[in-house]
């Protein structure tokens, strides 16, 4: 087996163990540096009751600590299902750029996840669910960013 | 001023504080529960090296930690800026059926913030980012979790 594939095998082990355990959906997820696997996560929304605790944020959680950084540009992650958006995203906002899944999107999907549709309702950029509040304080606020010196931009 | 521009005014008020502390981006969230600010959160990326630090996310787990659920669906959330694709997605996890924003997300990019470009780029379903090693192991588990009797569907 080559080592691109080791790393999936773990990852899905962890979807294994979030399936066994009860903690929650059957995904898992190492992050990956220098060839080494430095931390891992699966799917805890069960078991403690955060909607926001799916195995690439939990990887990406606990990977950040360990390194000392919000920038893992060096990392890559292995996640046992293409991530839902909200852990694509989150890749992204860690610079994680090489991201390798096994099971897909519609596979999850189809055992009962909501990825897909998830997907589908962020390409609509207007819907009754996203409503515009417009208050002139809070752009006050982007303005004193922009004017900001030394601040830090991730 | 009305209720809504109230619970705007705290959100935007916490964007302030992340500024202020230099503790992230100028980002603030607040989650509302029967007329009622229940949770909050700032942006936090920089002072805890934590990429998913986001007012949003941390308003969430920190409602979640709260009503002892990850089911917030009789709440609501007003964040000082449009959400980004990670969190508008983490609202959809949690139920969140009602998302109230002041600045937008082409304001967020004239203050040098990617979320504009992130919302594009999960248009795209392939790229040289993302990238399928597929291993039988990884649907294993998903056909072990349809057969799985008595799961939690979240």
């Amino acid at each position: 087996m080559n080592e691109q594939k080791s790393f999936m095998l773990e990852a899905v082990k962890l979807a294994g163990m979030a399936l066994d355990n009860n903690h929650g959906g059957p995904f898992g997820a190492v992050i990956v540096k220098n060839g080494k696997i430095i931390a891992q996560g699966y799917n805890q929304v069960i078991k403690t009751n955060d909607p926001t605790a799916h195995a690439e944020i939990l990887a990406i959680r606990e990977a950040s600590k360990i390194l000392n950084t919000y920038d893992l540009g060096e990392c890559e992650i292995y996640t046992s299902c293409e991530p839902c958006p909200m852990c694509l995203a989150a890749c992204h906002w860690a610079n994680i750029r090489k991201i390798y899944y096994s099971n897909t999107r519609k596979d999850a999907e189809n055992i009962g996840f909501k990825d897909n549709l998830m997907y589908e309702e962020l390409k609509i950029t207007t819907n009754n669910r996203l409503t515009r509040i417009e208050i002139p304080e809070a752009l006050e606020i982007f303005k004193k960013w922009k004017q900001k010196p030394n601040k830090i931009i991730y």
